[in-house]
């Protein structure tokens, strides 16, 4: 069932969902099209068919966004609200007596996602949006995911291109490789401003039955943190989740 | 582009993902084919392209589950994760003075969908899920979602069934209907009992620039629950919330 253009129908469909992206969240029908390279004729057969079905939703004002049906059946995902379920209680655990920043991320490919935060409203201020995406080799979060990543997923990391988002961002691949074996020795990551001057972050590992699934961090502002007293937090917490993902529900 | 079976490739891909429910998180792939209704070779087919895009992840266990590019596009649907960033610094401050559950629930068709939930630690259990549907006519957020939701969702709802989960679920249309006055003529609901025989919520309405949209709630314990002094605190965070989705963002 290959479509003339060689791109199955089944692809066609994806790349419509491809399309929209967090500066992206309302697309025209013609946007549409262009951004998934499908004739417009095609583009509105499968945008019909996604709305009926409820994976996109058309506004009044006649732009598309993706649609709650989607959002429900994306909440399936063990990976995404499976693991949110089990973490957020101890996530607000850990929120209560810190009153800070508190993330969980997963590794997809080479970059992490977000699946949740916990934002202090005093807390210094964090970019992260959940359901956003990041790099690996600068947050704590990232750091953790990396130095428990397969040995081919940080060789292509460490190749580059890493992205400087500091002057104290690790972007010598041989400072970065040290830092992650570092991580492996002492069960934490510390994130010390390399991702805005202001801020610095503590991870701790999530692990499952198959390894390293996910990681949690707080993120404090750097001219109040005490990583040290942190870490240990952070690590009880990433070990209470670990038993509930471990747990008999095996997920 | 119709397949043989008068099926759209589309919609078969579509029957793929709706396999999928709370209680059936990993399937194998013959009763992924079987619940979609699918040959198993055409269902390998279509389950390997979502595998490659992401829609799908394949365990160790030879079992799929929905994959974390989905929850993540997924995460871009306004009426979900986009009305619970607005929502949730105002669900926490009503966690925080109140401890009890705080729940945020949109409409989908005639039931209701579950967007988000703080569950206090201490609080009367909740049987809710993020991402899990309920009948509109039985809770808080429900007889506010049904109560404006447009005339014909209405007349669906009251034609029936109305199934009864407690002695006080409302299942007489006559008094379901007078129910649904109310609710607009004070600005609240309060669901006495009508879900489980120890809980009682109060809802609100959250409005965005085309009407009600959402409700929020706080569900108390029965035995300690003052609903007319809950009732100006959950309809504030409602106006909190409607500001927030009717603001320059204009979702």
């Amino acid at each position: 069932m290959q479509a003339r253009s060689g791109r199955s129908v089944t692809s066609k469909v994806l790349a419509l969902l491809d399309a929209f992206g967090p500066t992206e969240p309302a697309l025209t029908l013609s946007e549409l099209a262009r951004r998934a390279g499908l004739p417009l004729p095609t583009a509105h057969r499968r945008v019909a068919e996604l709305v009926a079905w409820g994976a996109l939703e058309r506004g009044d004002d006649a732009r598309y966004r993706v649609g709650l049906r989607l959002w429900e059946v994306g909440s399936l995902a063990p990976r995404g609200l499976g693991l949110r379920e089990l973490a957020l209680p101890v996530m607000e655990d850990l929120y209560e007596v810190t009153h800070e920043n508190v993330q969980l991320a997963v590794r997809q490919g080479l970059e992490l996602v977000f699946i949740e935060r916990i934002a202090g409203r005093h807390a210094v201020p964090v970019l992260t949006r959940v359901g956003g995406r990041f790099a690996l080799h600068a947050t704590g979060v990232g750091l953790v995911l990396l130095a428990h990543a397969p040995a081919e997923v940080q060789e292509q990391v460490l190749a580059g291109p890493l992205d400087r988002y500091t002057e104290l961002t690790s972007t010598d691949p041989k400072r970065l490789r040290r830092q992650l074996a570092e991580v492996r020795r002492v069960g934490y990551a510390i994130s010390d401003r390399q991702v805005t001057m202001d801020a610095l972050s503590v991870a701790a590992p999530i692990r499952g039955p198959d390894g390293v699934q996910a990681a949690i961090s707080l993120v404090v502002a750097y001219d109040r943190a005490d990583p040290l007293a942190l870490a240990p937090l952070v690590q009880a917490a990433g070990r209470v989740i670990s038993r509930a993902l471990s747990g008999p529900h095996g997920r």
